[in-house]
């Protein structure tokens, strides 16, 4: 019997189009960002803030996944930019072809920032290309300073880690030198931003971080091919 | 080409030795239960609390699962009971041939209750049976009254919901009642407890649960065959 190495075979046609994505996002000078987070990390709350608060004028879009309901696009087309919601019906990480389907009608030359919410799991989203810029961790305080170390996966993959709900640090047993550390220990080039989604805090350093990621990506886009798009 | 169902010849070869298990835990009248929950959810907390709080006597043992680290055993090895970790090595579940090797060399006619910690993930580990009695879902009040209608598997499986963390109650916008409601729209037979492991709120309420269950179990063996293990 011939063994089919199944889970490369998937993964391999998952980076295809995952390559393709990242060829139009990189031609319409678009950043992507793939936030992956446990359920109740707080992503939705922190993509809302966010909305909220960019810059007028800013160019942003949101697909957000999950296995059922289409409660986080309701909640998240409150603020103006277009949304969709991605429903994978039981699976348990987005996929690149999933976001490619649900770009359709899109003009990515319209857009500043892909925000792609992917569904609450630490795990297996950290294994799917999406064709972004950049994976976010998303952590929150009340899940213990030990989950860099339990989910090494992601927190090497990610670039960024946004640790949520500091306004809980008061309440929680929550070692916050010990956290940071556990993340760097994992990933040493890891960039850490302390938020709160409902005051607001931290929000000015991620909008900065933002601006300076998508200034550098269309930048590059001059320097590089001539053309801006 | 011939396709393989690969996932369904997966979970078929699970339950087969997960049927193996259960007849055993049968035979020996130890009650198995699954918790699952998200990472963060408090699931070890809940049972060093539970380990601390069990009467003199009860014979338990607890297997923990994570993709790295020996960190739940060791927390939960600090209470006088046989404790197990088991390191997925990357994998986002536990499956029934992970529960029979680290049984291994253990007498389960010595236990009254085998606690099993799933890997920290909503969507995973509800598809593969570990010849529990039950399976237990754990739900932070930090993480948002919708969780039931986005992740409806593992609420439809769970008989038993604990809602941990009820001591934060007063800092985050989690509407009580709604998540409640939620998980019975799901699945209206499920038991709901509130708990916090720091004050040990709900624990009373849990243990008389336990007491229940297993004395349920013992008897019917008694009853069923005659034999008492």
């Amino acid at each position: 019997m011939t063994q089919v190495p199944l889970e490369k075979k998937v993964l391999s046609e998952n980076d295809r189009v995952a390559a393709l994505l990242r060829a139009r996002l990189e031609c319409a000078g678009a950043l992507s960002l793939n936030f992956i987070g446990s359920p109740g990390s707080g992503k939705t709350a922190f993509l809302e803030r966010t909305l909220q608060m960019l810059p007028d004028a800013t160019r942003a879009a949101v697909l957000t996944g999950d296995l059922q309901t289409e409660a986080d696009a309701k909640r998240l087309a409150r603020y103006g930019y277009p949304v969709r919601q991605i429903v994978t019906v039981g699976a348990c990480h987005l996929d690149a072809r999933m976001i490619e389907k649900h770009l359709e009608g899109w003009n990515l030359n319209d857009l500043d920032f892909l925000f792609v919410e992917n569904v609450g799991n630490l795990v297996c989203p950290t294994s799917y290309d999406l064709g972004e810029d950049a994976k976010v961790v998303v952590l929150s305080v009340t899940e213990g300073e030990e989950k860099p170390l339990k989910y090494p996966g992601i927190f090497r993959k990610a670039e960024l880690m946004i640790l949520t709900k500091v306004d809980l640090l008061p309440y929680v047993p929550f070692n916050l030198d010990l956290a940071i550390a556990n993340a760097l220990s994992i990933n040493p080039d890891i960039e850490i931003i302390q938020t709160c989604s409902i005051t607001g805090t931290g929000f000015g350093e991620w909008l900065r971080w933002l601006a300076l990621r998508v200034d550098e990506k269309q930048s590059s886009i001059v320097v590089g091919s001539g053309t801006v798009q």
